[in-house]
């Protein structure tokens, strides 16, 4: 039986993704029953394009894979590529490759669409009589992954967004005068990472003073009323809202066209942070200001969360065992035990569950008010954003990991 | 005479302006010469509306004044509030209540306008014989202020800005298409801050590939041109832009309205980077986006440089030191003695030299072409990033110190 491992990245960018592959890599390092350790670049473009490389060569030291932990984005480089619904060349091809590196373990460390490829291949490898083993590793900021307590990569994008948010409260109140600050947080369909600014509250602050999730309808008029009423009694008002916020009527805010809502008559393409911002200006006049989370959201390493990092290396761990314990057409998940001592397992679920689905904030973890978040959501976001990011510095900027990415042909 | 000492703080945020807070107030507790320790809130506001409290009572403890130290924005408020030229009854409401509270000494924290007040107060003080002195301490993320080496709070938005751009470069590298990633960065004069992004580059790393400060002109057709060529060699490319930067013609390129540069026939009125996403999407094609980096370039205080929090606490408890032995109507500065290793020492400048005038980038610290900085600039800005934030974090998030703002009366 074919005993190589071939390991890939896909979907967008987390800061624990890397921290995934160093630990499925480790696993395989230490299991005799695993021959060569490969990785494709840019996920199955790779292996379609013979872009394999070998992963053992780079990885020398503990130090090493301390720094591919905390590198951001992609070592391997992603891909957006979903494979046809019926089998086609595309999967011969890809059997075809698997075949000349002699690769018996699959591992593909990605959301949504990327565990519809493991479903397909694993699918697929059977009905050929195939012995090969596929097991999704999960990542995502957007924790929408169905199956698993968390995701992998979540921990630290709400780790980041807490920390920004109490910076951006600090920064809200230097003058002395009524203000509203918007921040528009990622999360098309799924208000977690929205959530979690809720973690920059503290004592003696009570900002972000509203949150609001796309699980949540959002009425533009209740919210001009809120903010009316909060300025009577708080003079810098932060307002934490998800870029996928939309209208009871559905349709997504930042692009309402038309009724009350709208001051302006057309189309509105920015974001929704600048869409409240101008409706405040307009219809409160208050000094107001919106700070779009950017990119930074999904790839600043320089603030991973260590319990986010530690999951992420030792669900990739995981993975490699259940494939060498036999499991095919799996994704690994975390199991949560108990909030205190915080303690999860790592155990797995079938593809079939997981592919396409998307798990949502439950609409009673959200407050009846539909802007804020309940207490069992918080105690849920507590844990995961424990432990503070290691120094990696030289110079005064971050130390990355990088493959070399000169491709192999098999061994 | 009287022995009481006041400060304020003033202008925009910058991450270590309460570390110049924290510096003044431990070197007046140590010196006998100095009574009561008194903070106006949001700066010459507070002192015309008696809101003034007493900062000797909240710092108790060496973790009081390092939380301090590591708190974003400004303990104690700010304001943009400018003197008229000539005295007036402002003037003789301030010096009432300078001997009401029996101030002697005064040091306002803050960047050009705010000694624009140090230098007008010491003036007309020293013109009704008073014996008053006034102290400016230096601040400001833009790094413009003259007669000062560089200015505390710079050095921590700089390394922001490196370790974003460094990961933002990885985040741009996941693909395997083409790709032009622009990056905003803040000064609309000064180029100081977009500078600091080359500190992102590294060993097997040239990105940033294009760097625009505002000290050169900016071409757009050759902006473009540079990108194709690099398109030959580089599939992700990522730029750094000034929000500043401006047409040969001086105009702003975001509001660029007619000719060549604008594609869209209108005022343009998103940032630059907005702006160049369109034209590179328009005129070139391929696969672009663009990020703002917002208003944590000046709140960071997760990332925050050991070095210029160190130089801002040292600032502050020298400048108290300045007033003490006699002098009023000065700036304290930051001397380089040198880079290897990287020495300062701490003086002053007459306030008439640093008021209202702006220091930007010599054009001779900018490559010839005008898309990079030259090594000089290089050398100027790596020590100022060096060292790394402590951990000051309780349940993942950090911990900020909060002065007790209820106004005092005069002891």
């Amino acid at each position: 039986m074919a005993n190589n491992m071939l390991i890939g990245q896909s979907g967008g960018p987390t800061v624990a993704i890397n921290a995934s592959l160093a630990g499925a890599i480790k696993r395989a390092m230490k299991s005799p029953q695993i021959g060569e350790i490969y990785g494709t670049l840019n996920g199955l473009e790779g292996v379609l394009g013979q872009r394999i490389i070998d992963l053992r060569k780079d990885l020398r030291s503990v130090e090493d894979f301390q720094r591919l932990q905390a590198t951001p984005a992609m070592a391997l480089g992603s891909c957006r590529f979903k494979l046809p619904e019926q089998p086609d060349e595309t999967y011969e091809k890809i059997l075809e490759t698997f075949h000349r590196y002699g690769i018996g373990y699959f591992f593909y460390i990605g959301g949504n669409d990327s565990m519809d490829t493991v479903k397909k291949l694993s699918a697929y490898f059977e009905s050929k009589g195939e012995t090969i083993r596929c097991v999704g590793i999960p990542k995502t900021i957007d924790n929408d992954l169905p199956c698993t307590d968390h995701t992998p990569g979540f921990g630290s994008a709400a780790k980041y967004i807490a920390t920004c948010v109490a910076e951006i409260v600090c920064d809200s109140e230097v003058y002395d005068i009524p203000s509203v600050t918007i921040v528009e947080i990622m999360g098309r369909n799924a208000g977690w990472l929205t959530a979690a600014s809720v973690l920059a509250r503290r004592e003696n602050c009570t900002a972000p003073h509203l949150i609001y999730l796309p699980e949540a309808p959002f009425d533009p008029k209740r919210f001009l009323d809120r903010l009316r009423d909060l300025g009577r009694t708080t003079k810098h008002i932060v307002v934490a809202v998800s870029e996928g916020v939309r209208l009871p009527n559905g349709e997504y805010v930042a692009t309402a066209k038309s009724g009350a809502t709208d001051a302006f008559g057309h189309r509105y393409l920015a974001g929704v942070g600048k869409f409240l911002e101008d409706l405040v200006r307009e219809r409160i006049g208050c000094k107001v200001r919106s700070v779009e989370l950017n990119v930074l959201q999904r790839s600043a390493s320089h603030l991973y969360s260590g319990t986010d990092i530690r999951e992420a290396y030792r669900i990739g761990a995981e993975a490699v065992s259940f494939a060498l314990s036999g499991k095919t057409g799996v994704m690994a998940v975390l199991h949560r035990i108990s909030n205190h001592p915080y303690l999860v397992s790592y155990e797995y679920a079938g593809i079939g569950e997981v592919a396409n689905l998307e798990k949502r904030v439950p609409r009673e973890w959200i407050a009846p008010s539909g802007c804020d978040v309940g207490e069992e959501l918080v105690e849920y976001l507590r844990p995961l954003i424990l432990g503070e990011a290691k120094e990696m510095a030289a110079d005064g900027v971050p130390v990355y990991f990088a493959f070399d990415k000169t491709p192999v042909a098999p061994k």
